[in-house]
């Protein structure tokens, strides 16, 4: 559960790192936002600079335990500008890569929802990574009550089945009192499209194995990498710089 | 229900058509490869001319019937090799495209189902339509016991809410007897991701009005299009000729 204060936020989130690493966990996610409320006002008066205070947190936290740590996101301040930014850590406590949310999240749903974070972000410009051998999609979201029970978790399997890989989500808890209500149940779904570990809408930790040779396995049973038409389509990606 | 004779599929089909029509149908879709049992030792005895028998009836009907006629698919000879086929006819009868299919079927899940379409059908090398102003995709598809329950409607929601477009599938019905068994369940999605109407595993028409203002407002509720990233990526259709 976030709350209103920046450094709660951060002792429950190094606690529940450090909770999931003792139960040998390679590889901890952590929410997207975890660290400030979701919401447009919120973003710069939680903002930070990298590194900073909670990246120094995370860093500590993956050295600790000896594990990746994807840390969710947070909102970071750069040149007058705010992002919605990923940090990745490695086991010795290094910045792996940092990634800024590309895509805003804008909705308008008349009587249900209306969230717009191009009102206070700016949208990254490069991707942090381009490896088409991928064997797992991490997603730290907060979907809400509205997208939440329509396309949480079918993004999730849809996204698992047309790539054939594992994909895990963290969503912040479900904190029925913010002013934007996360969906929670975070989620690890396997390359055929089955829910291997999902939360339910309250703080814990979601639990599962990656399985290289079920992925193996899938691969092999339906070759849709083998069957991409080359000669007929081309996905480029356009670099910076 | 598709059965070894082809005219009796033929009029089956025919007669659907003609009844879903009289229900003030506009648009019919027919399933995946109706006029001949699905497998690969079937399609060189049925496969036909394009223009021919089948092509010929399904002209007719739409032309009677004053619909959109979506003739499902068909195994195709021309210039001895085999194609999975599917023809659209306009209200007049006449042909508006013929598409071949692009990524053929093949699967391998030991103890479950193999199956591959490669063994005697050639890949279509062309698109048939490419219109990103989109409102509806029409895939006639033969899942099967294995893909069907994990799969069939997945792939549909997702599409539909990737794309903001409404989904039409069309399967053959169940034959528990046939030696490659249908999963059915032809189903219409909004393009919110909801099923709006779905068939069971038994021979049926399936109904399901098209709203173009519930499209429209999806769209502006999430305007995932006006968000796309042209600078940092491009997908790119590569055309014959």
């Amino acid at each position: 559960m976030v709350s209103s204060a920046k450094l709660e936020n951060l002792n429950r989130a190094t606690k529940l790192v450090k909770e999931a690493a003792e139960q040998k966990a390679k590889v901890v996610v952590l929410p997207e936002c975890f660290n400030s409320p979701y919401g447009t006002k919120f973003f710069p008066e939680y903002a930070e600079k990298i590194p900073g205070e909670t990246s120094q947190v995370l860093s500590e936290a993956a050295k600790e335990c000896g594990i990746y740590l994807v840390g969710g996101s947070i909102p970071e301040e750069d040149g007058g500008k705010l992002y919605n930014t990923c940090m990745v850590f490695g086991p010795d406590g290094s910045l792996l890569l940092k990634h800024r949310k590309i895509h805003l999240f804008n909705i308008d749903v008349p009587g249900k929802i209306r969230f717009q974070e191009s009102e206070t972000l700016s949208p990254g410009s490069s991707y942090s990574v381009f490896d088409t051998r991928c064997h797992l999609l991490v997603y730290p979201g907060a979907f809400n009550m509205t997208t939440g029970p329509a396309h949480w978790e079918l993004l999730q399997r849809g996204r698992a089945i047309d790539n054939q890989v594992y994909v895990a989500t963290a969503s912040p808890a479900r904190d029925e009192k913010a002013s934007y209500v996360a969906w929670g149940h975070s989620t690890v779904v396997s390359p055929w499209g089955d829910v291997l570990a999902k939360a339910g809408s309250e703080e814990t930790i979601v639990y599962a194995d990656i399985d290289m040779q079920h992925l193996t396995d899938v691969r092999q049973q339906i070759p849709l990498h083998t069957q991409k038409r080359h000669d007929l389509y081309k996905v480029t990606a356009i670099q910076e710089g």
